[in-house]
């Protein structure tokens, strides 16, 4: 009889669609979220070993908890929510130990009637989605803020030569191309910072703002170099981030070729492909800033 | 042995990403375009029935002449350049009977950089996609204009009661539910207008701020009614329009039910649901406009 | 003031996932869909042009009866669940015309453990997924079934040649090529058999084997050619369909270039590319069958 | 000025689609896979810091390599091909350190033809999607098989009672519900198996057939048993493993309140919900097996 042991796990309720409304005044607000909660604890061994639930508290008990913390306790900002069910969780049931919660978040903006924004009525804002993580491991708490499906491109500003050459290689030098992407971030909150508090909300205008004007101003001479601008500039931007990491695929643009129409073409008609893709990920920390593996383990894959 | 004939049917080269640059001047434009073009004509058969593909201009053919005509006519609109593409193909080959275009568009924004527009640097906005077709048949050209995955919610100012009841009947009335769809629509150009000359590009912009202004001011009683209305208030706004048509999905957001928890919910935490999910689909027609049914054929179905 | 009317409308709930076991005895068995119920009538305009709901069945209404009438009447397959539904509704309430109901069935197979397949554990299979349609209007009723996500690759049998060249014309002639496509097909039975009545599950694993096997057996002189005789042979091998639609992409698998690398490349690797893709569509009809137009209006288009 | 470092990283290809004929003899056999490669190296920092691309072998060039390689050196199986990958980049470039590389596989059968498989003809399967990666670092080369998007049902013999209630649980306990998943799995390879060989496709088809066995077998207490126990019988089927992961959604069939329509409902009727779903996650070890965690760094998460 072959032996195994339980290694790494956890456990939840994904997806959560939770939308909460302000309607204390005739100015509603609107906030809405993708929520998943997975617990972990040593005693929860029993429930893979033996199909024992004794300790399982139950991934519908976390799913009420998501929604009755949302009228309970609000949702300021997508991070202090995830703080409070990671506060709850880990406090209520002494034998869970920590776990993972992740939230993303859909933005809205008001409707402009007659040049004025409408009191309840929405439309959703599609420039990236929101991301917020917490993670409970070994008694530390970790929180990231972040954003994906940031697109964006520029017509001009970007080269790519001077790579080496071997047999494979036939990719032509450019020194003038679009360069195209769709940006996956995240930025870890440092635990001195989290624990004097943020103002959330406005730190993921600002770092989204700095990211677009970063990729818009750096002359880029390799999607690497673009990348790390822009943690540069997020880092520089916020005291509160000690680390961020990227994932930006390079969206291709190619110049179609339409010499044999007798048409010249300078950068004017591309073909944008869909597969393959460059795939570029990197971090880039703040020196003096004290690593957090932990924050990282089991966030999902960017791209 | 089988006696069968062919019917209907059409061919060609579905979803060209193609991205046009204008680069005269240092502000760059940008027209981001998904382009499917197919053809139709009775001297096509033979390609069916014996394989004969002598009259069979290529999917190729045709993938070609979309790229090259970016660069030679350029894209004024979607609209204009799908008729560009249905006159060339229609004119250039006498067999070639009629087929029909459509188009995507992905809008982008220019990249706000201390408060300026950037030059040639853009986030896609996600608002929305254009959508535009042309179908050319019986010597009549069509041509419509429209929007999909415009996603609205309005948290409060809609009802739904009144409804029969039979044994199957469980739902409760409510005079106050959150109301949010995924608005998909496209209007048709009457035939004077299309050969008068349309501004396409501001009829847009018009028409989907006529859109969201509309959904956000009717009191709804139903989506039926906001979807007429919405209709009506596209043609209002616009002479040119001879007929919308929508698909709205009613994207079910349900009150959770917090009372076990004792907790009350009025119409604050709400579970948004993926599936199933109501489905309106209507017409709104200018009394007196000619009808049209051959330029509907063939359009991909609503949502 | 405009003055507009309402034209061609209808309503319902979209994508009802519903799964139905048989447990009668230890071998269970399942039938697992996706149905969409809709309704149309010239009373219903009311609750278009004022918010009237008093004839407007809801669309709960719609999904209570469906997961009910899976309860009450089974699913021997899913046109028959589908003819049980437009019956009750437009029986039911005399100011229902008609309506549109559409399925698609996942198939599940039994997971074989020692050899035998299980009573009561299945996995799903993947290849293509079953679709069935009943539209009821004007006093007729209308079914058809089909099939679409069925995925198909010859590795050679396959060329395309002999088609007409212009200047924006680059393709290369050849007589061996991979030929893929992902085949959405629908096949209208005669109100005859219909009426007869038809063991769909039979008819439907007919089908889509003969498809499958004209696909493999025609020496392809281009795909209009394999489409126009999987059509034909479907038609053969069932009387009681009238007609067949097809639409079917050609997914394009470019020989790589690997001459750079001095290597040769005899149709041995490829590049299996997303987009753009070829789009081929047709009808085949039996001769003599009477036309149907009013059978395929609304249905979801191919592709 | 803010003084940062760049940390972990890598670049390269993505989702390369590239299809592989043996055609050596008139029964060809197809290979269908989706390559990623992407590498690291501590000489690239560079590129990052300052744009400089003297060592950057171009995402381009990987591709081509991944193309020619199946020329040069065939697809044995996913894992081999990788593995040639690896070795090649890491042997060809002395400043790159290593890296992870990806592949899916995606399965074809062939069409049958009058009850025999045709030559060169095949239909795509659908059960599941097969996986491999393999992750050089350190000197060290790890490498993973795996599988995703396996959907399996079981209609009994699964219970889930015996949970804690606090003041957020509702869930009535149960013990008859239908228990559904889509598997997602990777086996870590030991080193020594590796290096002594490994008949990979053999044991992808045993360990998917142990998989679909003992998740039909197990009288399930909870999901997180009988994942544990799909590992355990993975382990025990093939001493070449040395750890499993899995990650397996709850994917919830809940039975249809069919009471107000005066009809029982005894687990006949569900309604199979989207969001959200259980999320189990869970590592089976073989007991004595070195422990790797460098092996699943940058992995992408499972689900």
């Amino acid at each position: 009889m072959v032996a195994v042991s339980l290694g790494a796990n956890k456990y939840g309720k994904a997806e959560n669609r939770v939308v909460r409304v302000y309607r204390d005044t005739p100015r509603h607000e609107i906030v809405d979220l993708n929520v998943t909660s997975q617990l972990t604890g040593a005693a929860l061994a029993d429930s893979y070993l033996e199909g024992d639930n004794a300790l399982v508290v139950a991934t519908d008990t976390q799913k009420n908890t998501i929604f009755a913390f949302a009228k309970e306790h609000g949702i300021p900002s997508p991070e202090e929510f995830l703080l409070t069910l990671a506060d709850h969780f880990v406090s209520e049931f002494d034998w869970i130990d920590g776990g993972l919660w992740q939230a993303e978040q859909y933005e809205w903006a008001r409707i402009v009637v007659d040049g004025r924004p409408h009191d309840h009525s929405f439309v959703r804002k599609g420039q990236g989605t929101r991301l917020a993580t917490v993670r409970s491991a070994d008694g530390q708490t970790h929180v990231t803020g972040g954003v994906k499906d940031l697109v964006v491109l520029k017509s001009t500003g970007s080269e790519f030569a001077g790579f080496p050459r071997d047999k494979y290689t036939t990719l032509v030098e450019t020194n003038d191309r679009v360069m195209a992407t769709s940006v996956t971030g995240r930025w870890r909150f440092s635990p001195e910072a989290v624990a004097e508090g943020i103002d959330y909300n406005a730190l993921y205008a600002e770092v989204t703002s700095v990211l677009l004007s970063t990729f818009a101003t750096v002359h880029s001479l390799a999607l690497q170099q673009t990348l790390f601008e822009m943690g540069k500039a997020a880092i520089a931007a916020r005291p509160e981030i000690a680390e961020v990491r990227f994932a930006m695929p390079n969206k291709h643009h190619f110049v179609y070729d339409l010499s044999p129409f007798g048409l010249e073409n300078p950068n004017e008609v591309f073909y944008a492909a869909d597969r393959p893709y460059g795939l570029i990920e990197g971090t880039i920390t703040r020196d003096g800033a004290a690593a957090a593996p932990a924050a990282w383990v089991d966030l999902p894959t960017f791209v």
